[in-house]
């Protein structure tokens, strides 16, 4: 292991990880508090691992303050999964309404129609803020919103509250432990741990009591969010290792100052001046552009375009030798894009937003 | 790190690791490869990743030598995970046998049945060898088999041969890559990681050609083999640490010299050797007992028995002094178990022999 800096890594997910973290990892590797074993080496019913999962979920129910009338699950599969395993828990094979606000919650209404009547209410079509009009269902059984779109740069920075009783499911993939949830307005809340939170293949779940018990015969027993939560998330063998490094990141957020703040509220606005200091960079350019509307700018993901999209190549090759990895932007939409995950340093972003700037000078 | 040697682990799984992986892992944890990324912040689409997905794979099939009419994938949801996706995509809603020699076949059966008209074609009951006399269906869309029964420790020496051309299921999870496959007998093949190959989460499917493209509609895309095939285990974030270590794991195998023999030889002589050991021990003494017909003993997991439980808890805090760990049998049938996977040295099965022993001399 080397003293030398780290590259700054701007991966969209899997993502980069606090340094102290993975250093404590290859510290643990061989023994892990004195049981002689690694995390991966332990069965998940032994008394070590137990301890791990139950400090990692008070940890976390803690951190997100999340109320007593949910239940955190430690699932497998992705938001992908999700997709599927969403509609077969939560559907009852009834209505669904899910708001397209981009290329997730576009994805994500696909795949409920295999076991739901799925409405659009509302779409984002090719523009470039969340649509104010929403055509809900009062009979559906839940709504559908991604609120952050890891593609397109598009978050909710509010929830939005539903007055009609239908419960909200959130894919909050992308930004969750992010910033605090307000639990009033949600039912269920899910996310992949690849960006904030750990290695991918753990998939948490957030779900309010009253949401169990209503899954669908053909749903996957392994993926019955009731089964998931009777068994403490061990009806079949969680993702140990993840679950594990999971753990530690929670406790380096709850253990973050930040402008006089500490924890998640450090971290929040830790993410806020990150982004603003960014979106400033990319506002004050003729050279980039960002075309979100500012009212719903991602903190976590920014997607920008050079003007000259010639330069692509060279801006990549330039900022991977000054140490800014993984900008290039999604296939889907071209460009670049700077992926602000809690683990990225302000003075990631600062160097970032100093390469930008040169570039432009010899470029521009 | 320490250079004390390490306990002897005999976990059924999430299991033991080879020390030299373990290692590695550590070593490489802020830095893989002159990247500046540990393998767990890198994306799964970039080319750092993209060389271990397929160096891994390579190297899995050259093991097992894996015909060119498989299809490897790297999944999620463990064997439970499976009990599901299998049917979802290989029943077409038809016939299934299911030749139940043990408690993963049979959980196996009972979630089949949410899919298919399931026939259980020969049952061990309450017996100790896999009973001989199967009733197949001719036109059942696959028989499925689990080779080697984890909290059963029974294991199939040799795979069944389906004369019929009914495609043959194998859940392998707890030997896979402890021995040679007959691909010849074999239509899909799957396991989790978490005993011979790497952490918990990951979850390995060998799918012959012909039984792509047949999955019920009501089939996770994220599950939907044929979708999983066609984007290189991409379709979703594939579970990427959890591979990478598993590709440490196949090049350690590869590289293992035994008995005059190297790679999966190696590793099959020692695993017999290993066995043999254990065994005799057993069945040397009347004061253990396995009791398991020889013909289908395990030669991965070794459930035993004090002919004296009131011996059992002194028995598991002497050998846990001794540094023989996690002995303690499943819930379900109660003594005790070792499991000697791939990476548990002769010298662990020696020293847990000798203990054996002697606790007998003491205690007997």
């Amino acid at each position: 292991m080397t003293a030398v800096r780290r590259p700054f890594n701007f991966s969209a997910g899997p993502a980069t990880l606090p340094e102290p973290v993975l250093r404590q990892v290859a510290a643990e590797m061989l023994d892990w508090g004195g049981s002689g074993m690694s995390v991966m080496e332990m069965s998940h019913r032994g008394k070590e691992f137990g301890s791990i999962l139950e400090r990692a979920e008070a940890d976390l129910r803690e951190l997100l303050a999340v109320p007593a009338n949910f239940r955190i699950l430690f699932m497998q599969g992705g938001g992908l999964g999700e997709n599927s395993i969403v509609p077969l828990n939560l559907s009852r094979g009834g209505r669904v309404d899910v708001v397209v606000t981009g290329s997730w919650s576009r994805k994500s209404a696909a795949e409920a129609r295999r076991y739901a009547d799925v409405q659009i209410a509302a779409d984002i079509g090719s523009g470039h803020s969340i649509p104010n009009d929403w055509q809900l269902r009062p009979d559906a059984s839940y709504v559908h919103v991604c609120t952050n779109e890891t593609i397109d740069g598009i978050e909710f920075h509010d929830l939005p509250r539903l007055t009609n009783g239908v419960p909200l499911v959130i894919d909050c993939s992308s930004h969750l432990l992010s910033r605090a949830i307000d639990w009033s307005r949600v039912g269920l809340a899910f996310g992949g741990a690849q960006k904030n939170i750990g290695p991918a293949g753990l998939t948490l779940v957030f779900v309010r009591d009253d949401l169990l018990g209503h899954a669908l015969d053909i749903c996957p027993t392994a993926f019955n969010y009731e089964t998931v939560a009777a068994n403490h998330s061990m009806y079949n063998t969680p993702p140990t290792f993840a679950i594990y490094v999971a753990g530690l990141v929670f406790e380096w957020v709850k253990n973050l100052d930040y402008a006089g703040k500490r924890g998640l509220a450090a971290i929040e606005q830790r993410n806020i001046d990150k982004a603003r200091l960014l979106y400033s960079t990319l506002d004050a350019s003729g050279f980039y552009e960002n075309r979100v509307d500012p009212s719903c700018r991602s903190r976590m993901n920014v997607p920008f375009f050079l003007q000259d999209e010639k330069l692509n190549e060279s801006f990549l090759a330039q900022a991977d030798t000054a140490g800014l990895l993984q900008l290039k932007g999604h296939k889907s939409v071209g460009g670049m894009r700077a992926s602000l995950y809690n683990a990225m340093s302000l003075e990631g972003v600062q160097a970032l937003a100093s390469f930008m700037q040169d570039f432009e000078a010899r470029h521009g």
